[in-house]
Parts: structure tokens; C-alpha cells; sequence
């Protein structure tokens, strides 16, 4: 099985519908594995809260993380302020969680 | 009256209390005619969502903040993504609003 973290996140093709029951349950173990603490929250978004030493930490990590959304063409809500940085991942096209978000947490861990 | 976004941020001395009553009322005018668009939320944070075409044009404007609030020494609580950002200021060493929170948040509405 493939690494999250060296997929990609693809395009939506139409018809696509959120992860759910077991399929999403093995996506989530995968990620675990690789990149721990992640929370699925109502098999619906990702959320991960990061803790940093100040402000600038916390800033740098987010601009990190903007980088690889960019590249990723995929991009999450992020709250943030003095020493932590929580990301909120979610296929919004879809109304749920899709494998681009899944591989987007793993490549976002790895910046952490 | 000085400008709010030409004045300093400075450090909250021994003893200081959260802003209230007709003290915040007049803060709140004075920012609402410099850099309208603030809510004062329960009298103790100030907030304002921006918005943007796109993740790339909200991140910019979230460093543009970040610069600020490293300039000034105090800093906010961000919440972006896609087309938006939300800035939360509060004072958290005296649990609620200082003249601090007004000019960060007329220097913010300038970088906006």
C-alpha cells in the first residue's frame, strides 16, 4: 500500500462520494500509522491541533502548510494564534472526507 | 484624539483592568469611524472577518497580520482558509479589552 504522504491529492471527479463504514475506517488506521493524532470528526473532517513555542513558530508552520495546499490544489481551514495551529481538512465539493484529505494530513504532519 | 493605527502597542502595566463601559463604547467609536467593520463580542474580544478570492490572497493577508502583530508585540487569533480570514483580539493578561486590542486592530483593517 502506497504511503499517504507520496500520493497526491487528485482533481474530484463528479459522482465521487465520501469516504464512509469500513473505507474510511482504513484510511483513518493509515494515517495513524504514519502520522499520528489525527481526529476524525463526525466521518465528516480532519482536525489536528499543533503546538508551537510562540507566535512566529505557529506562523511559520502554517505558511509550511500553505505551500503544500497550493501544491496540492487542496486546502484546509486553519486556526492559529500564539504557540498552536489547529487544521480542519475536509472535501467541502463532496460533503465529507475524500483520500485527498487523508494524504494532505499525512504531508501536513511531516511539515509539523 | 490620536489615530488608533498611529499609535504603539504597549505592555500592559501592573493593575490594569479590561476596558468597560462608556471607556469601551468610546474606543469602539473611535474604531468603528478609522477601520469600521469590528464586533465587539461579549466586551471582551474584537472581530472581523475579511475576505478574499481566493487561499493564496487570505495567507498573504494573514503575514501581513502576522508582521504586525510581531512589530507590536501582540498578537491575535487567526482563522483562515479559502477566500477568508477571521481576527480574534483580546487581551489575555487582564481577560478581556485594552487600548491595545483598538490599534492593532485599526493597523490590521490598514493591512487589509
Amino acid at each position: 500500500m502506497d504511503k499517504l504522504s507520496q500520493k497526491r491529492c487528485v482533481p474530484c471527479e463528479g459522482g465521487v462520494q465520501p469516504l464512509k463504514g469500513k473505507e474510511l475506517h482504513d484510511y483513518q488506521l493509515q494515517l495513524e500509522r504514519e502520522a499520528p493524532g489525527w481526529s476524525v470528526i463526525d466521518d465528516v473532517r480532519l482536525h489536528k491541533k499543533f503546538k508551537f513555542i510562540n507566535f512566529k513558530g505557529a506562523l511559520e508552520f502554517v505558511n509550511r502548510v500553505g505551500k503544500i495546499a497550493e501544491e496540492e490544489n487542496h486546502h484546509p481551514d486553519i486556526n492559529f494564534g500564539w504557540g498552536y495551529a489547529e487544521i480542519t481538512l475536509s472535501t467541502h465539493a463532496i460533503g465529507g472526507l475524500s483520500e485527498n484529505d487523508f494524504v494532505l494530513a499525512a504531508k501536513i504532519s511531516h511539515a509539523g
